[in-house]
């Protein structure tokens, strides 16, 4: 990380470049390109790219928090596309407006999955009160978590009123996920069936909401599986494909949410969220910087193999490596 | 951390101070007393002491190894001291050479549980070919898991044919064993009921052995217990106060192992757990100079408010911490 010398003061709006107020200004006025291309801007690996999409967000942090942030997890099969976007259209019949994002860690470097994203959920995106953003990239910069993290705060100032955050049933993804959303959907299938998997099951914990998509097509099995979820605050079947149950799914979420809201725990949980943020990024960024040390860059390989193969302790090693650039700083 | 010139290369005999070079001398010739010193060196939180105990084990590390490594584990209840203390008393009669260190990380500040651990395992204890030492206190340097890993070290280059590390079944001291073991044993109770807990079940997921205790209180219980851990490589019953069932557990325990061993899959294993443990340990040393840094210990603290309270973003907060020390680096 280079050291700019401003950047070691608090950014403020007149740090942005003219070009960075622009956008600053396009995305609070709700403007699409300028909301597109800020993302872009925050999902670009470049250094110079990462300090003004700082400062960017900087200045739309406090125009952010005002929406519901709802993650929605599911195993590939369970329907969760057609859902998001039967909840989308549900949202905007009730004058919401409604930004999809998504978290993939396995999505392609390609951005061949905008596509898939835009085509999955056309009558949604074709609406001006809903905005559908494909996952970044795995060449983005950072975890591509932190990313989508930082798109919630952009379409939170942005003025939409649900963010639907999308991530692939990996276990990964979730626990990624579990930490920017206030409330994490599961969607099941009427057969899930009761023997599940480490991940699986973790997920299942997480969850704080669980639909049993797909229930038109065995509503008796749905009825069952939703029973095995009955623990959950929220558990109900639903057929996204027929629009069934959406709108009731909702306002039991909706409940859920300002209970949440009004005893205190979103906030407290929010605020839990945004340290952990920080401080994952301040321990990526200084494995970084000390990755980059040219002493290490040449003692880190060798280093490595002589712990792998024991002849030299791990304490000994990181001892070692970190006095190269202590001595610096000294 | 500060920056001694000497410890930018790599620790050797030479770099022993003659106290230190005594206890590395004594803990090869398995002198109990500089056995029981060196661990107390290690444990300390004192930064001249931690690099004396980096050296001492870089001059350990080529003398390690040679042990089989056990972590144990289970509800408290479930009766682990006796198990182990049997487990130990059978290993003596088989020649081996046992040590028992602790990981427990709601162990008290005080030295307390020294006490506790030697009457706990006084037949044990009373042993010249045993050794075992309480977990250190959370007063010690570093993850308390830490410095039992390096207690390992230190056991095997003592010459102890069998290292047995103890948890208690929090889950987190799980994590932390499992990462420092080759195999991972679960200590369980015949009417431990199929309800698990989301710790407990990653407990088990985690464990390579699972023993059911007290099989003498309803040996049917017992074994309907053990058939429901069948899927793991050893599921046995056993009662530890009878001492019934201790040597068939070893039996098989030691023929897995020596597969583990065979097959490669240990040498990987210990491997990838060792570079782990020096990133660990990385991430640690980088954490803590940042936090040393003077305008980091003014600035944090503002703005780890500002961050709750969702004023500044939590990635320009960390850029902007970031800074004051790059600015210094640079």
């Amino acid at each position: 990380m280079s050291s700019d010398p401003e950047a070691a003061n608090p950014p403020s709006e007149t740090d942005l470049e003219p070009a960075d107020r622009t956008l600053v200004a396009g995305v609070l006025d709700r403007e699409p390109r300028a909301l597109a291309k800020t993302i872009t801007l925050i999902e670009s690996a470049r250094d110079d790219h990462r300090r003004r999409a700082a400062k960017v967000l900087h200045a739309l942090a406090p125009h952010a928090g005002a929406s519901i942030r709802l993650g929605i997890s599911g195993s590939p099969g369970a329907g969760k596309s057609t859902f998001i976007e039967a909840l989308g259209l549900e949202l905007l019949r009730r004058g919401r407006r409604v930004a999809v994002l998504a978290v993939d860690p396995s999505s392609p470097v390609s951005g061949g999955s905008i596509l898939g994203d835009e085509t999955r959920m056309e009558r949604l995106s074709a609406s001006a009160d809903a905005f559908v953003r494909p996952s970044p990239s795995r060449g983005a910069a950072g975890g591509v978590a932190d990313r989508t993290r930082e798109a919630v705060t952009v379409c939170e100032a942005a003025g939409f009123d649900v963010v639907l955050v999308e991530t692939v049933g990996s276990g990964q993804g979730e626990t990624a996920v579990a930490g920017m959303v206030d409330l994490l959907v599961l969607i099941e299938l009427p057969n899930a069936g009761d023997e599940l998997q480490a991940i699986k099951r973790g997920i299942v914990e997480a969850a704080d909401a669980v639909v049993v998509n797909k229930a038109d097509l065995d509503p008796a099995a749905a009825e069952r599986a939703r029973r095995r979820f009955a623990g959950k605050p929220v558990a109900v079947v639903a057929s996204a494909i027929k629009h069934q149950g959406i709108g009731e799914f909702w306002d039991e979420l909706e409940r859920l949410h300002r209970a949440l809201g009004d005893s205190g725990g979103l906030a407290e949980k929010r605020r839990r969220q945004a340290v952990a943020w920080m401080w994952a990024l301040i321990d990526l960024g200084l494995r970084d910087r000390f990755r980059e040390h040219p002493a290490v860059r040449r003692e880190l390989g060798p280093t490595t193999r002589a712990v792998a193969e024991g002849r030299e302790s791990a304490a000994a090693a990181a001892i070692r490596l970190l006095d190269y650039v202590a001595a610096d700083a000294d």
